[in-house]
């Protein structure tokens, strides 16, 4: 299986972030990782699918939920090292049941010196 | 100097990824790292600041070229690996000149079989 993705930078590990926008409202929804394989199914079905770096296998999101998202788009940065992918997600894309994993604000609090 | 940034995952390197995203349009712009002190810096002054990993230094968004922004919000996701900073751009993110660093698009004809 061979291909042209060498316009990308992979890390030591061969694997590359993902940020994943939904396509109309632009909310981002999550970061990921994937490695060249899971790129490509990407690609090819139009569904996203990562890496797993603790389970150290390819994760097709939404394959157990339900909740999957269909790609519109796959871009790249400047400097070729992070995918922003567009997407129309079926459901939450966040463990918690959250829309967005980033629910959470911080605060100039959060650094008050102490 | 301390203060309780306690929640936030940073990695090996004291370094966390940050998405900036223009907070109106929802335009994703770049993808920096913060260190502890650039986030510090970040939410004190409402501009950004990052670690740039290649000259091992803080690195003030807009300091040379005007193209500073504006922090309206800071946000983590679920695992507080990666922060999420909603900004108002003064212009350009990318040093290309474009205003977003992901102007290209990722095709399936990158991932043809040859």
């Amino acid at each position: 299986m061979s291909g042209d993705l060498s316009a990308l930078r992979w890390d030591a590990n061969g694997l590359i972030p993902a940020i994943v926008q939904q396509h109309d409202t632009k909310e981002v929804l999550m970061v990921a990782w994937m490695n060249e394989e899971s790129l490509r199914k990407t690609l090819e079905s139009s569904e996203t699918w990562f890496w797993s770096r603790s389970r150290k296998e390819l994760w097709h999101k939404g394959a157990t939920s339900g909740n999957t998202q269909r790609v519109t788009e796959v871009r790249f940065d400047c400097d070729a090292d992070t995918l922003l992918v567009l997407v129309d997600a079926a459901g939450p894309a966040c463990h918690t049941g959250e829309r967005s994993c980033f629910f959470r604000v911080l605060g100039l609090d959060d650094v008050t010196t102490v």
